[in-house]
Order: structure tokens, then C-alpha cells, then sequence
């Protein structure tokens, strides 16, 4: 049975205050709470049926505290809950900005739309970028409904939330700083390292100008045939996905 | 001034039955409208602000129909209305499956989310390919709220819903058809054609039993580095980026 104080910090987590004020996130569903769990990241507790537990296994040290559908459903996020929940601790490690000395790694700079994001951070995974450093004002990937949109991801990509221009300003001449232009370089011409960081900017605005001082390599993707009449820009997962895609694909 | 008919009819499309009866579709703002009327879309009726058109041009013959702020949010589909909304004819033009043999062409095997499909309809307009079938099981384009997440790329992609699986068969021999798979080749690796079909799949099950029998060319986008544990796949639009951006480096 779930007490009435665990079930009221667990709704509580959809508000950022406190997720932020607690450390705490939720993520759903054998899947997620599976991949979450494998990556290392502190499990707190699992809720989930009898049903749930009798047919998945968890290699988990955490409470286990078993409930029943109606109770699973007072506690879950989802629609249709997928019989456990997990209850886990945010990453809190290092965010040395050293690491993009030696890896290649995104940095977001007020990406808003938590679809958006947690579409990068799967992109990121795919792509074994294991670290992506977000301004503040970047949508929060332990929003249980961004948590859930990472489908495990999240547990494989640790993701920073820093001063964005100070991070990037800190990195200055001792690695590459990748940004995505209108008016950058067709990303084919150009040459792609492997370590470094690739900005992508807010859906609307792009990258802001205090990022922009700081990014040395300006990329674009070339549209086709180059002169025919066609849409302003991609979206900003899209252009991620190709960037991303096209860094990996030279090594 | 706006009648109550005209009223009830936009108001009505945001119904696919009434999409379907009537061959209307709605779309909103000064870029979208504009952009779906140079396409040569056929217009039928402007429905827009004093403000709007003391301040912005359109070309076109359609009935221009002046209403108060009022009105507009009254038949508008946007919380914050833009000024200016168009009623437009779908494009109801050939759908012969031979355009394939003489260009790149996607098609989509029940993709469900309209926010995946806007997108995949911009990634078409970005990389130039102007024809994408659709299964009648894929969600409608011409939802007002996919409309207006193409931001405009509809009046340059053409969208022919069909039986997909009788319209890849009649290709057979004709232009090559490719589709991702999990267990497909290394794209990198693959010769690439400028004709032929991409076939993208439903997000959950990728691309039915049915369709795969007339794929061809079996891709598959590498993650990075090959062995490290990763997400199971990639959003459909995320992989439609990433391979129509590497159809289109190759030329």
C-alpha cells in the first residue's frame, strides 16, 4: 500500500518548484523504469501490481512497494499507467565544461517545447552523445511528461543546466563550438571533429546572441535544389537529428 | 462582415468527415496563407482583419471578406488569432504513382501523430521532394492544427492518400523502393538513387507486413558508436530527416 504522504510527493512532481526543491523525478512504464534504473541513476522507489511484479523482473536495491491498480493509477502521469512507476534522484554530478574538450556534446540554448527536447535527448543517445548543457530558460527534461517522451533515454544522457554563455564562453579556444545559421557554412563543406560542442537554438529565435559570440564554426544544412522557393527553416529536433547524424557518419 | 453559414462551414473543418464532404481545408497567418495561395492551391475565400490588410498584400482573385477582431477569433482555430485565415480547395490532382519512377517521393505507412507528419511534410519541402503517399490510415494533413505545422510547406508538398500497399506493388520493377528497418543495411553503404520511394512507418510498429513486401532496399540508420546501449529506434520524423538529408548530400 502507498501512504498518503508518498502519493502526495509523487503528484507533487509535476511542478518544477518541486522537482527542483526535492531532486526528485518519476518515470513510468517496465521500459523506462528499466533503462533508468541500468544506467546508475539513484532509484528511490518503485511502485507497481502485484500483477506488474509477478511477471518483469527489477535489479533494484530500492523499496519495492506493491499497490493496487486504483492506487497505481492515483499516483501515475499517464492515461493508462503501465503497472510501475519509479521513483528517482535527478543527476546531480559534475558539469565540467572540460568533457567537451574530448567528447562531442550539444548544448541547447531555451528550447522550450518538452516534445522538442525529449526528442533530442533520444537523437543524443543514438548518437552516444552522453552529455548536452542547457541555459536555464531550456524546457526541464524531469517533466514526468518529458521524462516518458526520452522512452529510457534519459538514463543514458546526462543533461546540465547551466549559465549558457559562461559554459560556452569557458570553452573558448580549447574546443570547437558548432552553432546551426541561416547564414552558416553548407555542413558537407566543412570539417567535423570529434570532440566539441554543436549549439541548437530556441524554435523561434534560434541561437541567441551571447551563444552566437561564442560559436567559431557556423554550420547549415543545405536545403535542395538549393534555390527552389521553400520553408524558413527545420525544426529544431529535425536539424539535430541531421547534424548529428552527419558528425557521426565521417568517423 | 462574416454570414452565419460561412461560420458554421469553417467551424466544421476542424471534422474530417467535413474536410472530406466539402474538399475545404482552413489555414491561418499572413506566411501560411501566403505561402498556400503562391502554390497555386485554389482559394476560396479570405477572411480577414482592416488592420491586417491595411498592413499586408495577397495576390489572389478570392472573395476578400473584412471582418472585426471579433469574428476572426469567433471562426478561428487559434487561441491567439493572426489577422488573417484562408479557406482553401485540397489538392485533388493525379496521383499516379509513375511521378516515382522519375523522382524521389516518400510515403508514410499509417503514421498516427499530426505533429510528426507537419513535421515530416517540412523535411519534404526542405529536401525538395514534392509528392508524399499516404495510407488512408495516416493522419489527416488537412487538420487545421497540421496544416498549420507545416508553416506553409503544404503548398509546396503535394499529399495523395491511397491504398499504400497496391500503390508500392504497381512500382514493382519500376523505381526502386527503399524503407528503414532494424535489421536493414548501413545506409552509408547503400547506393542511393534521385528517383523511388522512401517508405516511412507507423511509430509504434514501423512499416506494415504489407508494404515491406514491396521495399526493396532495406536501410538502416547506425547508431554511434556500433555496440553501446541505445534506444530501441528513432522518432519516425527524426529518421525521415536523417535519410532524406542523405539522399539529397549524395547528388
Amino acid at each position: 500500500m502507498i501512504s498518503k504522504s508518498l502519493l502526495k510527493l509523487i503528484r507533487s512532481l509535476d511542478i518544477k518548484k518541486y522537482r527542483r526543491d526535492t531532486g526528485l523525478f518519476v518515470a513510468e512504464g517496465g521500459k523506462c523504469v528499466g533503462d533508468i534504473i541500468n544506467s546508475g541513476i539513484v532509484c528511490e522507489k518503485i511502485i507497481a501490481t502485484d500483477k506488474w511484479l509477478s511477471e518483469n523482473k527489477l535489479k533494484t536495491n530500492a523499496e519495492i512497494i506493491t499497490v493496487s491498480e486504483e492506487e497505481l493509477q492515483k499516483a501515475s502521469f499517464l492515461r493508462a499507467p503501465q503497472g510501475v512507476l519509479g521513483l528517482f534522484r535527478q543527476y546531480d554530478g559534475s558539469t565540467d565544461a572540460s568533457v567537451a574538450e574530448s567528447e562531442l556534446c550539444l548544448a541547447l540554448d531555451d528550447v522550450q517545447d518538452p516534445g522538442n527536447l525529449g526528442t533530442i535527448v533520444r537523437i543524443a543517445d543514438w548518437f552516444g552523445i552522453e552529455n548536452i548543457f542547457c541555459s536555464h530558460n531550456t524546457a526541464d527534461i524531469y517533466n514526468p511528461k518529458s521524462v516518458q517522451s526520452t522512452m529510457g533515454a534519459i538514463g543514458r544522457v546526462k543533461l546540465h543546466y547551466v549559465d549558457l554563455p559562461e559554459f560556452l564562453s569557458s570553452l573558448n579556444g580549447k574546443a570547437p563550438i558548432y552553432g546551426t545559421f541561416l547564414d552558416g557554412e553548407n555542413i558537407y563543406d566543412k570539417e567535423l571533429s570529434s570532440n566539441g560542442v554543436i549549439v541548437m537554438g530556441n524554435e523561434g529565435n534560434g541561437i541567441g546572441a551571447k551563444c552566437a559570440e561564442s560559436v567559431n564554426q557556423k554550420l547549415f544544412i543545405p536545403n535542395y535544389p538549393i534555390g527552389r522557393p521553400t520553408s524558413e527553416s527545420l525544426n529544431v529536433s529535425t536539424a539535430t537529428a541531421i547534424v548529428c547524424a552527419e558528425f557521426r557518419r565521417r568517423k
